[in-house]
């Protein structure tokens, strides 16, 4: 039997649109990679009687309750209470998680007196597996009931996500029977529907293993999911379909289980051993923030040069005042002498670069928001695609890095570098 | 009467963790701003079934239901029937809306054939206003049935959201009776549990105007919420609370209803006519990346070098190679030399930098992960702060900027740089 689990994010600021519920994405993600259906996701607020009411409705649809906040120090703090409650069940203290929270703030607030409602977080559901917090402060906590199994974490990301893997992860697998396997295809060039139409027929006619489509800004998902008895089993049902999907999408699909483009180009990068550098005009530094996200990025990035107006262009890429005075900051020639610039200057293998009208205002000549040049310069030459983006300020950033993040990844493939 | 507002986000995509919920994030504020209640949100997949059990849970505790997503061309897009059939309505062709959606195709792709499929979207629930999408293809629609307001809004936040500011939000408003202001303060130096404890006691005291916490990465901000019939009397109710406030924090608030530190620096150094560049090492392009997400960053912004590796800092900024050799990157007379260098190299009054340990990994002097330091150069001189930012490279790198931009707000605020 598959399990059903169901997630409550606790929350007032999520009701409020404070913050963005990343908590859900993530447990969802790991749920279906453990073959759990998660059917509904409810987010309620700090407030006892209608936690309550959706943990009741949740108790009569799912066999796994998952929350996430609500466990930490402040008044309206109640998720622990209101699950106990709702499934019969006392809160106790407990002495050692009351340790433990007296400690971390030693530890990592440098002798800050820790504020007494801290103590708070030690209170746990009778008969529960606590939850040890490495991360902070509360601790979490397993327990069954009415068959049910309860797991409560608490809401900040960088807690929840590692007590998950230690603690509810290896919990979860032992119940589980089936085994899910999934493998994502990234696609990058193609929008949704175009995809779609592509695939509908084959998409309809599949069963096990399924195959789906998902958009994410400038970019296309195919995840095939099989289920089976045994993972290798799972993975023979996947092959053939990731054949049939790659022989219709080519070169379009960059990458399988891998989490961005940019992932690729370092992966590609390091496996070469060559180098890549940055030239951002219209990007403004997203290019190299999104490189330095990965971890291990300074292995093969060296740098990038964010010159947002035209003097920096000259002064750090050595781009033509000439060029820039007779064609503005906006056109090919720019971009490329823009990424030739930065191979030079930081000595890469590899250079991309951007240069284009972000918005929300045209530029002073009259270029349309959206028509932005990406190049890339390589020991064999340099390279430019003039795109045409949209009028969204931050779709024309994403995209445009989309562009400079594939150019590299197809030099590094050697694949033609046009789409 | 104040209104309940349910949010249903349709997609088995944010079930299976493959996109963030940014959707529910965006309603939820613009529904609070509307003074509506949103007490629940509610994520179900593309299944026409459980889409109808939501729906119909929805109905019964919520006056107002706005789903999102499920409105597109492909065959798993059920959402307009599903709530036309909830409500007893059928789906009609509204011939305009097709129109609508072959022109959009003809202009935006550039004479690509448009995927029969996209047609479908043009049915629309029978006697409903239908909401024109100018941002895509899909319309969206309200109707009013069985005491319920029903919004459908397609799901690309890129479309759902200028069609909510057009089309929805002027339907909402003229639904609420009661006005509700709130005003943000938010603070950057120190903790969410700190702040409470400081505020807790006015916090449980106070309920016209409410109070209330939220903390986000590095960050905490304190919502000071009024009811009252007009809004000039909503403000004077919020007008005492913000003075107590600010009597306890100090120059910890920065500011008032703004966006993020960096609003605040752009907007300072506009004000003063000032311009601003940035030398990243640890942060890479997430100073400049920040800058340049706000539209008109090129006022104030001349740009950044992020020199990820030790002859980038020389090459670029002027970083002295003996400097680099004896102390490494890791001290704070490097991030001193780099946040002067990135000053004369952009010709900015004002320079901020960053150099430290991101992680995973300690650095190869056995520096620990979260050691940083981020400085300020002025005309006046540059100053450098120290930090200890734990073990998370995201936060490592999300605070540090947070630092980074502090140092220039107190610089243009004429206030003690020091925290």
């Amino acid at each position: 039997m598959a399990h059903n689990a169901e997630l409550i994010s606790v929350g007032t600021e999520l009701l409020l649109g404070n913050i963005l519920n990343t908590d859900a994405q993530f447990l969802s993600r790991e749920l279906s990679a453990l073959g759990m259906n998660v059917f509904y996701q409810t987010v309620v607020g700090d407030n006892p009687e209608r936690l309550r009411k959706a943990v009741d409705i949740a108790k009569s649809r799912a066999d796994i309750i998952i929350t996430t906040g609500g466990l930490g120090p402040t008044c309206d703090d109640l998720t622990k209470q209101t699950l106990a409650e709702a499934f019969g069940k006392q809160l106790v203290f407990h002495a050692e998680s009351a340790e433990r929270i007296k400690d971390y703030f030693e530890q990592n607030l440098h002798g800050a007196p820790m504020p007494e409602n801290n103590l708070q977080q030690a209170m746990l559901p009778e008969g529960c597996v606590i939850l040890q917090n490495d991360w902070g402060t509360a601790p979490g906590c397993i327990f069954e009931a009415g068959g049910c199994h309860v797991v409560m974490l608490p809401g900040p990301p960088r807690e929840c996500q590692p007590m998950f893997y230690a603690h509810v992860a290896p919990y979860l697998r032992k119940l589980s029977e089936d085994t899910i396997r999934s493998r994502t295809l990234k696609l990058f060039g193609m929008g949704e529907s175009a995809v779609e139409a592509l695939l509908r027929d084959r998409m309809n006619a599949l069963e096990n293993p399924t195959l789906a489509p998902y958009a994410k800004t400038g970019e296309v998902e195919l995840r095939i999911t099989a289920k089976a008895a045994s993972e290798d089993e799972a993975e023979r049902l996947i092959d053939p379909v990731e054949r049939e999907v790659r022989a219709i999408l080519g070169d379009l699909v960059y990458g399988v289980n891998v989490g961005s483009l940019e992932e690729v180009v370092l992966a590609l990068l390091k496996e070469k051993g060559l180098t890549l550098s940055c030239a951002e005009s219209c990007t403004g530094g997203l290019i190299a923030k999104r490189l330095t996200d990965l971890p291990g990025a300074s292995a093969a990035f060296k740098g990038g040069a964010v010159t947002y107006c035209n003097e920096a262009k000259h002064a750090l890429l050595g781009v033509s005042e000439t060029l820039l005075a007779e064609k503005g900051a906006v056109c090919a020639e720019v971009a490329e002498a823009m990424a030739e610039g930065a191979r030079a200057v930081f000595g890469s293998d590899l250079a991309v670069s951007t240069t284009g009208v972000a918005g929300p205002d045209s530029d002073e000549r009259g270029n349309p928001v959206g028509l932005v040049y990406v190049a890339l310069a390589t020991p064999s030459g340099t390279t430019c695609r003039e795109l045409h983006l949209g009028q969204s300020r931050d779709r024309v950033r994403t995209t445009a890095a989309h562009h400079a993040f594939d150019l590299a990844r197809r030099y590094l493939q050697g694949l033609p570098l046009e789409l």
